[in-house]
């Protein structure tokens, strides 16, 4: 059995700052025929599961447009052109902005958010030995952000609630939870 | 402080058969100015860890066209024009179609995969008492899998060496763990 479906043809519908959009005529294996596939092109992003000296998680409030609706994450951003290749710089970036913390970055995960349609990956890293930044870049001048300090119980009440709605946040959470010894 | 960003002016640039793409220009809160934001709408999918009598994840193989590779990942599907509300009926039609088996379905989360730009949100069941159905219904004619019965250990194999880089996959391997009794 064979699996993969050759390119015929991309068609580009979209170039944005954010993600491009492309259609894909595929040949199908198998002698299936041919196929049209819809994509998402995005240059990935970072996040980060920061535990603090008291065994919190940093979480970040902020709006987002795509929901309409207040969300509860771990820091996180896009990586900005030419950036693939130094995650682990822009982790420390985000982090900075984010939360005004510096710590230690180490990668525990990456992870396609939407397979189906985007090649977007985030790599995941874990910080600790988190220290405040005496004078922290700037956050980005169209976000505006609220940042909590959570414990593992205030998580999965949130979770409950339905404020903690993000994919890679739950990964995180569970992280956590296997790795600092939530209760589960 | 204010986060809410109220849309002035919305544009759609795409109307495919699996996504929308708009463009937002938004006013941001506090007096921050305006920004745009580009979006991908989406239907929603489902998805679902389907754990068999012998404490085995139902894992399918196919090719994603998005990472041009390979990928595993637990059952999962789109919901069709309409199926909004019959979360629980297009799992089971998923299940059924990918792997032949129906089973017991219960919603474990939901979450948005990539909320920095999309809507799409999952909803993850757990099926158990898996039973083999007799005349399963065809799976989708563009679609060529392969499915596989994998213990917990071979799926944390899978995510090392980096065959499971999906993130739904990862949040269910991460709820097996913790709720049947995986070794942490």
């Amino acid at each position: 059995m064979d699996f993969e479906e050759k390119t015929l043809r991309r068609t580009t519908i979209f170039e944005g700052n954010i993600f491009k959009v492309v259609v894909d005529d595929v040949k199908l294996p198998n002698a299936l025929g041919n196929a049209k596939r819809e994509l998402v092109l995005h240059r990935g992003a970072v996040s980060i599961l920061a535990v603090t000296p008291e065994n919190k998680l940093v979480i970040v409030k902020q709006y987002r447009k795509a929901i309409e609706s207040i969300s509860y994450e771990i820091p996180a951003g896009k990586l900005e052109v030419g950036e693939n290749g130094s995650e682990l710089e822009a982790a420390g970036r985000e982090l900075e902005e984010e939360t005004g913390y510096s710590g230690h970055l180490e990668q525990i995960y990456e992870f396609y958010t939407a397979i189906g349609f985007s090649n977007e990956k985030i790599k995941l890293y874990l910080a600790t030995d988190l220290k405040k930044v005496e004078n922290p870049r700037p956050q980005d001048d169209d976000e505006v952000l609220e940042v909590f300090e959570l414990s593992y119980q205030e998580c999965l009440e949130m979770i409950a609630q339905g404020k903690i709605v993000d994919a890679k946040t739950i990964i995180a959470i569970n992280y956590f939870a296997q790795h600092f010894g939530g209760d589960l």
